[in-house]
Parts: C-alpha cells; sequence; structure tokens
C-alpha cells in the first residue's frame, strides 16, 4: 500500500446498477421481494423507533428532486430521487434514485447504491405487504392499471406475498401492456391483457393503478369500483398527481405510511385536511384493524416513505456482505492523522510528481 | 458493447478522493482557492436565484449529519456532511462530506464529488472572499487559533485573496501547531507558533477562530480583542456549539451567510433573535457597507450554507472537463426502454447465468 491508496475507513461498499442486477438474479425476484417485505414489516412494526420528517424536495415545473432522510438512532439513511414524467420523451426514465446508508455513531456512510431499481423493488414489496393485511380473503385476480416500469414488480409482489394467480394488464399504450406480457411469461402468473380499465377489472378483487402524468388524472371513475375489493394506488405521489375519483375516497377505508406525507402528495390530498385514515403500522401492530369485513372497499393510498428507503438499504447492507456484488468507492478522505487533510493532500501530490 | 454494459446516460463521473488530490496539486491549492472563491461571490451575487433552506439536521448524541440541498433552477445540488467532534479520538474524521449535482430539467446527477477535502476548500475560499470586504486596510498579520484539518487552507486562502503574510498558531496541542508550521514551511507565509491565544494574537488584524468542541467555549475572551480587527470565527457552526464572549458580539457589526441558519447554529446563536446582523450577499452586491472604519470590530459569523458548496460542484462539474480526473459512475439505471426496467433486470441475469 502506497501513501495515496486509501485506507479502508475511508472505501465505502458501492453496489452499481449492474451489481444491483446481478444480486437480484442471484437471490431471484420473488425471493428478494418476500425478504425486503420482511425488513420493511419490521421498521414499520418499530415505527416510534424512527426519526420522521416529510421529504424535502425542490420542485421545478418539470418534476422534482427530494431527499428522503431517517433514522433509527443506530443507522441513518437517505435516497435521492427525481420525478420527471416528461423524461420518458427523451429516453431517460421517470425515476431514478440512488441511497446511502451510514453509521449514526461515526457519521461514515457504510453503504452507497443504485436505488432506481430497488425502489421499485421496495414499492411492490410495501404494497404486497399492505396487501397481506387488507386484501378480501382468497383474492386471486388483481387489475394492473398502467404498464410502466413498476407494474412487473408490482404483479410479482402480489405473486409472492398474497398469492395472486391471475393479473389483467392495461395501459393506454398498448405497447407497454406486450412489454409485461412478454416479461411475465414464465412468472407462474395468468397474465391477460385487457382493451380497457373496466375490462381489465373484470373480477379482479385487487386493483393497482401506476401510471405517471403529473396532472389530476381520474384512472378510476367511483362506478367502475364495486364493493369487497383492495385498491392499491401507488401513482398519485405528488402535489396535483392523482389518479381517483374523489367519491371512491369517500366510500374507502383509507391506509396511509405517514399521514403527514400522504396528506400532501396522496389521493386524500383531494380530502378535507381532517378525513380519517388509518396508518398502516397501526394496522401490523394489531392497535388499529386492517379490512372490516368482505364488502368494504379498502385502500392503500401509497407515496413511499422514507423507512422503507431505509429497510431497503439495512437488507442490501446485509445480503452483499460475503458477496463480490459490490465495489469499493474511495469517498471519503481519511488520513492517517484526522487533523493533517492539507499534509495528506500534498503528499499525494508529492508522489504524483 | 454488451447488453449489460450501462448506458451514457447512467453513468455518472465521479471524482474519487484521489482524484480530488490530484485535480488540487495539478491545479495549485491557492489558485483553486482564488477560482472557487470567485464561483462562490458568483453566487452571492445571484442570492435570489436560489431556492434556499436550513440543512436538514438529524441529531445524535454524539454529532450531527446533515443534508444541504439548493437549486438555482438550472441545476440542483445536495451535500452530504456529518460532523462527529470524538471521532477523532478513534482516528476518523470529523467532518466528513460528499455532494452532488443534478441537471433539474431531468433530475438526472451529473456529478458525484468527494467533499470532506472540497469543504475545507470552500469553507477557506468563502472565509477569505468575505475577509476581502471586511478586513482593515493593509491586514498582513493573521492569528490562528485552533490548527486543525482545516487551518492550512484558512492560513492559504488569506495569503492568496487579502494579503496575509504572517499567520500566528495557537492550538492546546503543540503538535497540531507543529504540523500546520511544517505543511506551510514552503507557502511563503511567514509562519509563528505561538504559546498562547494573546500571543498569537499579537500584532494581528485578523483573527481566525476554528476549534472543533461541541460545546459553548469561550476561545476568544472579551479583553482579548481589540478595536480594528476582523474575526473570521469558524468553529461555531451547530447548536451548542460556539467560541465567542457575547460581549464580543455586542462589539461587533457582524456579518453572515444566511441569518435563518445562523441564528440557529451561529456565533449568534448567543444573541437575541433580532439583534441587527447584515448579509453578506448585500455587501458584495452594494446593497449593504462591509466595514464602516479603521476601529471596528467586523465578525465573519461563518456557518458555511449550501449554495457555497453548490458553487464548488459547479466549479468542480467545470474544472475536471477535458481531464482524467473523475471515472464514469454507473449509478442511474437506464434501460433502452425506460418502461422496461424489468426486462434489463431479466436480461441481466440471462445474460449472467
Amino acid at each position: 500500500m502506497t501513501m495515496t491508496d486509501p485506507s479502508q475507513k475511508a472505501l465505502v461498499p458501492f453496489v452499481s446498477v449492474a451489481n444491483m442486477m446481478r444480486l437480484i438474479n442471484h437471490i431471484g425476484v420473488e425471493t428478494m421481494l418476500r425478504e425486503l417485505s420482511e425488513y420493511i414489516e419490521q421498521d414499520f412494526k418499530r415505527w416510534d423507533a424512527f426519526d420522521k420528517t416529510p421529504r424535502v424536495a425542490s420542485h421545478s415545473e418539470v418534476g422534482v428532486i427530494e431527499l428522503m432522510p431517517t433514522s433509527d438512532g443506530q443507522a441513518y439513511g437517505f435516497k435521492y430521487v427525481n420525478g420527471h414524467p416528461g423524461n420518458t420523451r427523451d429516453g431517460l426514465q421517470t425515476v431514478t434514485a440512488f441511497g446511502l446508508l451510514a453509521d449514526v455513531a461515526t457519521g461514515y456512510p457504510v453503504l452507497v447504491t443504485e436505488m432506481t431499481i430497488l425502489t421499485a423493488l421496495r414499492t411492490a414489496a410495501t404494497s404486497a405487504l399492505a396487501g397481506r393485511y387488507l386484501t378480501p380473503q382468497n383474492a386471486r385476480v388483481m387489475a394492473m392499471i398502467g404498464n410502466g416500469a413498476q407494474s412487473e414488480f408490482q404483479c410479482l409482489a402480489f405473486h409472492a406475498l398474497c398469492g395472486v394467480t391471475e393479473v389483467r394488464l392495461f395501459d393506454i399504450d398498448p405497447a407497454a401492456t406486450a412489454k409485461v406480457v412478454r416479461n411475465l411469461a414464465q412468472s407462474g402468473l395468468t397474465v391477460v391483457p385487457c382493451d380497457s380499465p373496466e375490462q381489465a377489472m373484470e373480477g379482479a378483487q385487487i386493483i393497482t393503478t401506476c401510471t405517471a402524468d403529473k396532472a389530476y388524472a381520474t384512472i378510476l371513475t367511483d362506478n367502475m369500483v364495486g364493493s369487497g375489493v383492495h385498491i392499491n394506488a401507488i401513482g398519485g405521489d405528488c402535489p396535483g398527481k392523482t389518479e381517483l375519483a374523489p367519491a371512491i375516497l369517500h366510500r374507502a377505508d383509507i391506509f396511509v405510511e405517514y399521514p403527514e406525507q400522504t396528506r400532501i402528495e396522496g389521493e386524500i390530498q383531494q380530502l378535507a385536511p381532517d378525513h380519517p385514515v388509518t396508518e398502516l403500522w397501526q394496522v401490523m401492530t394489531g392497535q388499529a384493524q386492517g379490512r372490516r369485513n368482505a364488502q368494504a372497499i379498502t385502500l392503500f393510498d401509497s407515496v413511499g416513505f422514507a423507512t422503507e428507503d431505509f429497510s431497503a438499504l439495512r437488507y442490501i447492507r446485509d445480503r452483499i456482505k460475503g458477496t463480490d456484488m459490490y465495489q469499493p468507492l474511495d469517498l471519503l478522505a481519511d488520513p492517517d492523522d484526522p487533523r493533517d487533510l492539507f499534509g495528506m493532500v500534498r503528499r499525494a501530490g508529492g508522489l504524483c510528481e
């Protein structure tokens, strides 16, 4: 080791996109969704342990860039994530993300990872985890409205965690639906492409909406939704972006991650600020009721909360141990004498010259 | 290019610690401090262009982890930074940092860089920039109280930007002082190690305090500070951490970066919330007066603001162009079809198997 080689303390494990894909294919998507959901459930069940704050958003006319920090006192995590609906027109992702986990005791990062793919996984794992508490008994059919980047993950999560056997697909773009049909061909799911939202919802006990327009859209109207269904609403996740007609919300028992955030970003931004909602963690700990009866309409108004990313970061930190699916990132300056930052820079120059 | 190779859009330029040190030694520390100060001044002078918010802090008993975001509408930047005074006991840095710059139009990151070293540079560049507006005419001697990781950068910045020719050093640990003496031996500065703060301040027109204890400390008492000096107070930068006796503050004209943040974190947390202060950007644009006369005591109550990191990120983005002093980081998942995230993962697995 020469003097310019970084010390071990300075190296942060980094999971690149390529390594995340290797990890997923190594573990298997459905196994990973199940394992992720366990980490997410653990953290929901110790809700009070977390330092919670609504995400820090920087809005522009074309999108949003957000930082989502949280801590349980031992570890600190945050995610950087953007949302730019117009990006797909230019061949870019609507949502990209990366995240970091750090040690609270020292402030040193212990993991940096891509989170574009990981976010799709954690969102699907959270949806299906909520589904385990909220879907009607023996729900086997799910309508998947919106067949974008997250839809396969949603379908597989409900398959793995909730016993869904059939997914009925609709998208305003048939090419998106065809893509999902192709991608799920070997999944064990019965996959039915549909020509309308109504057709997709035929016989479905679970309705997942995941569309991308940043606008008050009405993907589901009131008369499309009968009793005894569970709605998993993914797409309404920022101010001005909703998918459901308000009348549906008034008929539904509404479950949310973190009310302070969901009232700003979720479907319930359309409702009065004191409209009753139930917090998901309370359902998981048994402090609140989930589904009341077979006829109820339950709605998981998902916006994605920082603790879910924290759980996902914990999971990846644990899961890469002993593997070669990460690389050391020379991110932290760590001189032998912590007070001698300048000397470290100067000596590096001496050896370079 | 195979299908698992990331596309160009997915690759974010990354400046490691090793490359940052190469860049500094390539440009030269004093040149870099001057160039950095120009970027910082440009951004202070367009203060209204920035989306400003106090940093998002996560405090624990042993330290703090902070995110400092800002945007000018074109670019978005944030810095991750910790402050753990006890870290040096374990051979770790008190402060480590990294940062990111992104394109507001797409939300895609365009730079990830180490910022432990860069923060020391931007802090020193900001101090000396403020000094250009506030120090007494013909100030040539600076007392440097606290000889830790930032002190050499402060000395060189005042040398490069303010014409300081002599620095007088004091630290409670003589080894720290000896380190600075060693590191500045070839700098062109006259370097005088001193046995007390009082001795360090003999004949000094500029007093820089940069100590690290997270406590209400009194590095400078009232009777130590005569008229006609400029105080550059670096170390008081979080709640409960100050360096100056309140009586000094009452005698001084106080200049700050962003009052909303400085009143929480700076020396002025010891004063009434409406105590008059002057914003640095207003001095730079000529809207407010800097030094009133030769007798005034001026105080720059530095806490470090997000725009300064933004300026530093802009500078690094521009400065690495055409060099090999960065590496591509496979941080963003970028499938050929943005909606086909799942297919990208699946195909990567197919090629791996």
